[in-house]
């Protein structure tokens, strides 16, 4: 009889969560109450959302009680199922969390993925929340037109690369930040951004970002906030749009960390700021996976995996992922 | 032959202009070359935005040449013309300065005031610059639903007082903040907010703000920025609103000072936060205008006015205004 190993959160993380935050324990095999359905999960998903799920900082949703498996995006297949609405066999994608194996229910999944029309990992990353982020973040907050200039933070990343490549179709100049050199190479060659910037090497990052961007940005697509946004907003010409996406520089936000304010910005350049989470979005879901999976199918957008074996790796993973050690999305295969 | 008295900018202001930067002149009395036409002042206009336009601060208008007349609105009366679309005897509302004669061509001209609909003064607050601003910035920023929680803050000037009453008619609960009990009294009584707060005496400001807003804040129309935006932004409701059209209580912006960041909230509450520049808006000014003075004339809009009586004023007035001495629009009557 198989055992289900599952990860556990087990201390609160201070700022980014480390692999001691977290216990492989193994527990018995789940069964499938009314309703409910098993899931055999094949890939786990690594996010920087992660860490809000597991702190107890301000945040977008209620933090994970300790001693729960890790909640997390995962593809899975159906091996038992006692609702009519899923059958034995099927791939989901959806809220499985790290584990071997899930009782869920029909809530639980954000997507029903056809094997056969891309691989099953892009469903966790270019065609899962990575790319629809990406994409609906982009056409309802950006309004990109053709002619301005975008600058996208953490432009290697699953988000990032896409937001590059969609906005680059849609005939905007895009300029990508990144924080090594191997990345500013994927963007460029990988990603098709019109310039690429490491910003950690780039010695004064506002004269930098400014020279790569003559006419100033129309759109930041901003994954990091922090002292990187801070080289930006200055740069933004007026009607701008900042599209908070993550704030991934800023280790901790309990307390607030002080930066410039942004009042005079916002009021002289007339930007329009805002956040966009996902989650209030599901209902575009389906037909945005649509969208990217026509584009991936005719080789029109790139993307890039790095899948580590073993449900072992998973304590460290969002650290690795904060460190920006990862090339491509991160992925567990189990 | 009448002289023609101007208030001219002969400092760069460190802050708020003090009277020391400007200096009264007397002038030939301008003529009207081809196409123009000249305008005597009845009334001027004193507006927190002629701080940005003396300062050389990152602004949204070209700063002033040191030595010119005082940019400012007013309304005024037409004496002479040679442009056939202008008629002597018109009544104006146009950018034609601190001085008592302007030759002004007819791209100056912001509105024709019908001198029969409203009192003239109105021209130049809440049916001006003033009024239009808090229908305008209300409407296309704030989305305002009834129900839903409005904070303003300057709430008994001369585009808060509008906000307030617009607001309310639409079925949202009010809260203004201001900075003394005279116009928190005034709030109350005569601009019908369902609460109002003095900031400057409240304690800790947004404990007070939080008790007047038990559901959270829904829109946050902000004409200060600063330390008094600090205490409300954690108290917005997710898919919140900030309406930034000022930013009074900063007293400079150069170098911009630090505050809380607030990348976290408008990611994680998914706010949307909009800068709003009237002059953006002038092809809806008529429209609006004539909304507004609907609204005045059957008494549904309340407004309130300071006049000061002679050009002398002039110089001490902008300082006179961030000082919140005022009780009402402040204007100047020639």
């Amino acid at each position: 009889m198989p055992r289900n190993r599952q990860v556990l959160l087990v201390a609160r993380p201070k700022g980014i969560p480390a692999a001691e935050d977290f216990q492989i324990a193994e527990s018995e095999m789940p069964k499938a109450g009314p309703g409910e359905f098993i899931v055999r999960n094949l890939l786990l998903s690594v996010d920087p959302a992660q860490r809000g799920w597991a702190s107890d900082e301000a945040n977008y949703s209620t933090p994970l009680p300790l001693g729960s498996v890790m909640r997390a995006l995962a593809v899975g297949v159906v091996t038992e199922s006692a609702n009519r609405s899923v059958a034995v066999g099927e791939h989901l994608y959806g809220w499985f969390g790290w584990q071997d194996y899930c009782a869920a229910r029909p809530a639980d999944i954000l997507r029903r993925v056809d094997r056969d029309a891309a691989p099953l990992s892009a469903a966790l990353g270019v065609l899962g929340l990575n790319g629809i982020t990406a994409l609906l973040a982009l056409e309802e907050l950006g309004s990109p037109k053709a002619g301005e200039t975008i600058l996208v933070s953490t432009a290697a990343g699953g988000v990032g690369s896409v937001v590059g490549q969609l906005a680059r179709d849609r005939g905007l100049h895009t300029i990508g930040l990144t924080g090594n050199e191997t990345k500013v190479a994927i963007c460029r060659a990988e990603f098709g951004y019109d310039d690429a910037l490491n910003y950690r090497e780039a010695g004064d990052l506002a004269a930098a970002i400014s020279s790569a961007a003559p006419k100033g940005i129309d759109i930041f697509f901003d994954n990091t906030g922090g002292w990187i946004a801070d080289a930006v907003v200055p740069l933004m010409n007026a009607h701008g749009r900042i599209i908070q996406c993550g704030t991934a520089s800023v280790s901790s936000w309990n307390p607030v960390p002080a930066g410039p304010r942004r009042e005079r910005a916002v009021l002289t350049k007339r930007l329009s700021w805002n956040g966009f989470v996902i989650f209030d979005h599901l209902d575009k879901f389906a037909e945005a996976a649509e969208r990217l999976q026509h584009l991936v199918a005719r080789g029109a957008l790139a993307y890039r995996e790095e899948i580590l074996d073993g449900i072992e790796h998973a304590p460290g993973a969002i650290a690795k992922l904060y460190h920006g050690d990862n090339l491509g999305r991160l992925l567990l295969r189990l």
